[in-house]
């Protein structure tokens, strides 16, 4: 692998297991065994190496929340749109934990997340209406752009509200999938009669990765 | 007023709105048109002037979300809980703004907050209890912890939420009604028929509020 890649992967996982705010560009170099000024030849600051990572979450968001085939039935909707949200949380998720700030800083980052979140809301408008018109849940047309904030809202800032409200703040990926199940209990009132058990079904098997039963895995990578 | 009530005052009001993240010592002093001495001299430093905003910030919270009484409506549980949010949002809406970084960097703020929150949570399932036994909501009890998360979720990371998802990420009081709707809609796919009406009234005044077709008003000072 070369440096410059290596100098990235590293960062990703300093970042995500240590906090973005405590790893400096020193930290990164002496993990990797490299010298300060080699790291500085491939990014010139954290910032820099910031930007690289962000242009990877861009990517990956792309491809882990790719187009649904109009013929898609909308309980897999549902579930490729919760095992992406997961994929994001886990493999991103210093973005999440210090959002606010990494956008305050960098407005060039912060013009680049607005045009991530606007296609993530479309994601989330279109598996809405999928549900609807499948008849999988039945609700005002009118509160779909309010329930699709409310489920963006509660993505982006799991991991930030779960730090910020218990003792233990480790992000692990049961806490992950405690995340997905408020997800889901977004869409249980809304659910007909008709779904009630498929979707309860969905409910059991992400509940039991939530309580550690059974080995989380990641399956979109 | 005295001068440390001043800083204190001086201080809530430009953290409020500059972020806290861009104000010092020295934007306060100057506000004030103090010396930096006098200030030092009050507080050696701005964790030690957060802290004793978040002193009364813990008292905001113990007063506005005040115990019910036993014979109390239902749906003015709710409404007094809706005033009492956006009455600490808007008050202390620098809290919300930066809440993971003010904790991360001061552990002895971050035990306080997680003793508000505690109370805050019990308060939220107060709440939905009341309206399950009223019969204005109908709702699986195995659910209420959960929806008593997000909405403490919603509550908590609203301002983040608006501030990075869209360009325009000004605090005004329409942007804070915006959501309490959200928080109204939580609670909407629950509502049982008699209380139909009741709550949809409700929720047309928040929306005029949100919409700014009247002037909001703050009730609880």
């Amino acid at each position: 692998m070369k440096t410059k890649d290596r100098i990235i992967e590293a960062s990703i996982e300093l970042f995500n297991s240590q906090g973005e705010r405590n790893v400096t560009t020193n930290h990164i170099a002496s993990h990797l065994n490299i010298s300060p000024g080699n790291l500085y030849y491939h990014f010139r600051n954290k910032e820099e190496i910031i930007r690289h990572i962000f242009t990877k979450y861009a990517d990956h968001m792309q491809v882990s929340f790719e187009p649904v085939k109009p013929s898609q039935d909308a309980i897999k909707i549902l579930t490729n749109y919760l095992d992406a949200v997961f994929s994001a949380l886990y493999h991103f998720n210093f973005l999440y934990d210090n959002l606010p700030v990494i956008m305050a800083r960098d407005p060039e980052l912060r013009v680049q997340y607005l045009q991530i979140h606007d296609k993530m809301m479309e994601k989330i408008h279109h598996l809405i209406v999928s549900l609807q018109v499948a008849g999988v849940i039945n609700m005002d047309n009118s509160d779909i752009d309010d329930l699709a904030n409310i489920i963006k809202q509660q993505v982006t800032f799991w991991i930030s509200y779960s730090k910020t409200s218990s003792e233990d703040s480790e992000i692990t990926e049961q806490l992950l999938y405690k995340g997905l199940m408020k997800v889901l209990l977004l869409f249980k009132p809304y659910v007909t009669a008709e779904y009630k058990d498929a979707v309860a079904e969905i409910s059991e098997k992400y509940r039991a990765r939530a309580d550690g039963l059974v080995p989380a895995t990641e399956d979109e990578e």
